[in-house]
């Protein structure tokens, strides 16, 4: 017997509720006794998960981000064609349950190296790949209705935060500190910043700003932008690392703090904005832990190279740019007059605009004029 | 009159001084006095600098560095193929002067744009891509015998720092913390680390662990490894960023701390271990600021692929790794029968180990076993 099948309104509270470890990890032994259930009566195994692709991923227009639809899908152990995979996601599913159980984390390449061996008295091994131990994560994390990071696992870190915030690390020695006195250097994000292990103690700061660039970060600290404008900074390095995502939907959900987002004039920069705003396709069962519906884009666009006379410092756009543009012109989160305009601007003048051009004015200009003044104004794309 | 040839000697004396700003910035002024002088004289304006390029990159077999040697080069004002360049450097020369004065720092992409205008009257552009601002201040360290970072310019940071040593930021109100009570985060290292900056208040460790990846920072910071063996732990995330280095070679130079360094067993992990040691080819004339001669290296080894039993988890070798070990079989620092064998071994083997392949025999295995046991029996590489 495959355990009930889970419907998409029931998936939706078991999301809602503040997943203790304890629960998630009942959950993961309900599944498993449903699969032993099928042995002890011999009918054939099997796994429920969400069907992930583009065809089950969908832009919900209320909660305005991107959602999984309720398309399952199932594995049964007596075929062929899934017999392997379904072994690799027992495998998977029973170490997440011993991490759980242990109060251990690991990166996803190590439950990968850790799982991976050659099966006794055969020529088999267990993965090849991380991309295989990587596709049965999130089909455990689908089947269970959580993220990686209630499982236990994380990707790799990245990402600094500076400002007047007092985090506590429940998991070392209940360390306290407050992120705006540690130098200019400010916290290096962990992989995880789930409740059970990082505590926001206390929050001083009007609103969030999301930077792409580290040396921009650097910037507006020697500025003291964010003392000046009692901020909180917090830089990507491009693409935004899952616990950068989820530190800034976190501070967005519980403390109700405005984000906004600051990124290359370019559709690789716009692309970054919106995934920390509504999430990705990929990650699209993720987005009511990872997603901020309510963030606001301050720049840069391509009507700041007018505004602020910036045409010296203009660069050429890749093709690459110039095709990811024309892909995001059709994503129903991108259906907006602004948008449009500024996505229709960047396939036909072919320019971008960085953060750092903005050094042209001066070096204090976007600490001092830049951003201040727009945001004071609300200058804000949606 | 160009300034008098700087001799390899006096260069070597300039460079030994703990230089102030103050100090860089009067360099800077004595290099413009003497174009300045050549101008009112209706001489040729000559800028004078060290030549790059392996052909004056020479092993100091002696200090176990690689360093510039003495070939100067000299640019002209009325050569018309050095008129652009020589203007070129004249502004970031003048640029970094001002920082100086001010107080302020750049990162070199900042400098780029912050130069970068069309000159009145023309079509031309003084800068049309960063590689040309970058080499002009690579020409102006030389000339006036420092590292950018104290010409208050700097690259991009990245790295992480924890343990127990107490940092103060003289520049961002005299902050002073642990970086072993950060949670498990720890410190965000800067672009810059330089002594009028950043303070070692106090060090409680008895060697210092770079670690390659991140994610092994935090397997490390999980099992309390830095704790249990009272050291300090820096990740460089990949190739390690200037800022970093700078990190690394300041705690042992000054606080004579013994350097140990962990990363993949493969070409490009045992690279970053010998920049960290003896600098590289492109930033020889900065080895004596950002190298550690006397650092060691702890793994991965191809070796411990059999030690540990880890044929399971190799991985398979790319060509580029392949060339890449070709081509260090014959640098000098590799001229040991100790690190040819590895790269023998690799050549013939093509196969490589991860740090995180040790997660094969348990998630704690590298913390409890493979480095205590390493560095306990000093089962060092040179």
């Amino acid at each position: 017997m495959a355990p009930a099948k889970v419907t998409n309104k029931s998936r939706e509270q078991r999301r809602r509720v503040k997943s203790t470890p304890k629960e998630i990890a009942q959950r993961i032994k309900d599944m498993s006794k449903g699969i032993v259930g099928d042995i002890k009566k011999h009918t054939d195994p099997t796994f429920i998960t969400m069907q992930r692709g583009r065809s089950n991923v969908e832009f919900d227009e209320k909660k305005k981000i991107l959602q999984l639809g309720d398309k399952t899908t199932s594995r049964q152990f007596l075929n062929v064609a899934h017999a392997k995979k379904f072994m690799q996601t027992m495998l998977v599913s029973a170490k997440a349950h011993d991490y759980l159980q242990h109060n251990k984390t690991a990166a996803i390449r190590e439950i990968y190296y850790e799982l991976k061996h050659t099966i006794a008295n055969t020529k088999e091994n267990t993965f090849e790949d991380q991309t295989e131990s990587d596709g049965c994560i999130v089909d455990l994390e689908h089947s269970v209705d959580t993220i990686r990071e209630k499982l236990n696992l994380h990707a790799n870190p990245k990402g600094t935060l500076y400002g007047d915030i007092v985090l506590r690390d429940k998991m070392h020695h209940n360390d306290t500190f407050n992120c705006s006195k540690l130098g200019r250097g400010g916290w290096s994000v962990m992989s995880r910043i789930e409740p059970e292990e990082i505590e926001f103690k206390s929050v001083n700061a009007k609103y969030l700003l999301m930077i792409e660039t580290e040396a921009m970060y650097e910037r507006l600290v020697e500025e003291g932008f964010p003392r000046k404008n009692n901020c909180l900074l917090v830089s990507t390095g491009g693409q935004a690392a899952r616990g950068t995502r989820r530190l800034i939907a976190r501070l967005h959900q519980e403390k109700k703090l405005p984000v906004y987002c600051f990124t290359d004039g370019d559709p690789y920069g716009w692309y970054i904005y919106s995934v920390v705003k509504q999430g990705s396709m990929a990650l699209a069962a993720h987005s009511e832990f990872m997603a901020c519906p309510e963030a606001k884009f301050v720049g840069m666009t391509l009507d700041d190279i007018k505004t602020y006379g910036l045409e010296n410092v203009t660069e050429r756009m890749k093709d690459g740019d110039i095709k990811r543009a024309k892909e995001m012109m059709d994503y129903p989160w991108f259906q907006n007059a602004e948008w449009q305009e500024q996505l229709k601007k960047a396939i036909k003048d072919k320019v971008r605009i960085e953060q750092q051009a903005l050094a042209n004015k001066s070096l204090s200009f976007v600490a001092d004029e830049y951003l201040p003044k727009k945001i004071k104004r609300k200058e804000f794309l949606p």
